[in-house]
């Protein structure tokens, strides 16, 4: 069977050139070579992350990271702001380490706002926030920077963003807004098969790491520093993954950032000029609609089913059906990764051409 | 620079064959075809951990595992036997989770054996015990089924076990033998890429699991556990060492599980020959020799570091120049995954010429 392209929110299409440096020969995980390499990445990822602090490489997806943040850095209690399927089920995953923790829900489509989080941590008792940028399951981006300005009045508060679908594809200033912990994974925007989760710990972070018990081992952020320090990992690395990032970056920089958030930022109005177009809507507001992703109202009563599958068949392109309660009454189009406005124009002519029965 | 080829033990060289999966086109990890993928490796990943329980993937490497081993099972205390680099790091792991353990330490290139087990484990109060089968530092295989059918006679321990470096160069009788936890990782004698661990758990395991807390999510044997019903992964997976499994496991049943088995053991006892021929010694009792490696004892005090160094500048070959506080008076040759007698004897060819200076 004929591989379907896809526009689905990740894992997305991968480069030829990518897989190629995907399948470089293997290297012992302690050796000069792996050193040379793991230190060769630290400048672009660095520049990528904004921030001067090490970017650490998890041989996990980012779920692990998200739990390791978790574990490390909260003593008292974790203040979890849920707008969607993924942020939601992060409390879960703190109750489930043996958290203390406190919901900040609101309706799914709706953004996490800064006056929200204002008044959840003036109640106090908190050590932790943890954020979703892009919750990838509504399409909706929360704005960070406001959030984090408000989180920094809060010196106890560690600030712990989730930017697994928008990461590389909008920027986030992680020194300059003060957050503590910024992870991604490697199959959004960044275009590399899942597998690999990275991020980077304020100096806040690693003292607070220090003070907390039964860290583990695994996802222990002081043995990511110390490994780190010598240019390798706590475990044997994926070392596939760190060679296809090496050949990710070279990608990007070869772009240039900047061209690379104008091209995310065009391919996505390309996709919202198509929603209009078409008499749909976006599912969030569109002043916080993602960037990397549309999420679409199903407000013409479609039936979303029937148009995936015979997207598929007839012009081997995967778009997602909706994701979990919203299954149907929205569909998603992602935009991530290598696509350009020419791409993004085959897929909408697709789905033209399915719409028109 | 040209690629060395890899005969440490672990990463080793990784077959175009297996790359070529590596390398497939990305599927969405929530799809049938997924499912597919998943279901059909079941059979042959029961057969080669012979257990009729499911077996699971864990993107991570096997400390991830290890680890989670640990925070499942763990609520009293946990026997660690320790005789090498890996298995007594699993006691600070142990620690590092908060848990009660107590060391089983034997000397270095000594194996762990039933009898020391059984005196340990009948001072009472333990509810687990680890153990590494191959002890990769030292090249030492302990005597597991020996050991098994003591831990046997005191139900209420679960019995884990790490087969990193023997799992499919040995046979290892899951069920047969009362293994709790089974676990392993790709890049040892399966010859993958590393990033993925395996793991099945009896039901005693997984009855245990449902009573302790904080078990967190991401190696959540539960969570493995419900998701593996439905052929799913609780996280985003390496869907590329995935396919890479699917083509191995093809490999390996095409040459036969015994036929497998039997090219490590004639593999290694070429090694074996060749390190008495050179009045060198193997560093653990001949007895109790790994069959995936070889741990030398430098009775001859080689210059070990000037040895690596001209086999791989010379020969284009990497050997390991031992592990930790044995580095130096001894040195490891693997002959795990996809290596042959002819292959191994280039490896010992290339050796004599560097040790003929």
């Amino acid at each position: 069977m004929s591989h379907a392209k896809l526009f689905i929110p990740g894992p997305v299409e991968v480069s030829a050139k990518t897989f190629e440096a995907f399948c470089r020969p293997m290297i012992g995980h302690r050796s000069q070579d792996f050193k040379n390499l793991y230190a060769g990445l630290q400048p672009s990822l660095q520049e990528l992350f904004y921030t001067k602090q090490p970017v650490y490489l998890s041989t996990s997806s980012a779920w692990g990271v998200m739990e390791a943040a978790i574990r490390n850095l909260v003593a008292k209690k974790v203040l979890v702001c849920m707008n969607g399927a993924f942020s939601d089920k992060w409390y879960d995953v703190a109750i489930k380490c043996g958290k203390a923790a406190e919901k900040c829900q609101v309706e799914w489509g709706q953004p996490i706002t800064a006056a929200i989080v204002k008044e959840k941590l003036a109640q106090g008792g908190f050590d932790a926030l943890t954020m979703i940028h892009n919750e990838t399951s509504t399409g909706t981006m929360s704005p960070l920077a406001e959030i984090c300005e408000v989180v920094r009045s809060f010196p106890d508060v560690c600030m712990i963003v989730d930017t697994v679908s928008s990461f590389s594809a909008v920027p986030i200033k992680m020194d300059e807004w003060g957050i503590d912990v910024l992870l991604t994974g490697s199959q959004k925007a960044m275009a590399m098969p899942p597998g690999l989760a990275l991020f980077a710990l304020s100096q806040k972070a690693l003292d607070r790491a220090a003070t907390v018990k039964d860290r583990g081992y695994y996802f222990d952020f002081l043995e990511f520093q110390k490994n780190g320090a010598e240019s390798m990992t706590p475990s044997t690395p994926s070392i596939a993954h760190i060679y296809a990032l090496k050949s990710k970056l070279e990608d990007i920089f070869a772009e240039g950032v900047e061209n690379r958030y104008r091209r995310h930022d065009e391919n996505n109005n390309i996709v919202r000029e198509w929603v209009r177009s078409k008499g749909l809507e976006l599912f969030p507001d569109e002043k916080f609609a993602s960037k990397s992703l549309t999420c679409v109202k199903n407000n013409k009563n479609l039936d979303v089913a029937a148009m995936v599958k015979t997207l598929k068949q007839k012009h081997n392109f995967l778009i997602d059906g909706g994701y979990g309660k919203i299954r149907g009454t929205t569909f998603r189009l992602s935009n991530m990764g290598d696509e350009t406005p020419a791409t993004m124009r085959e897929l909408l002519a697709a789905l033209d051409d399915v719409l028109a029965g």
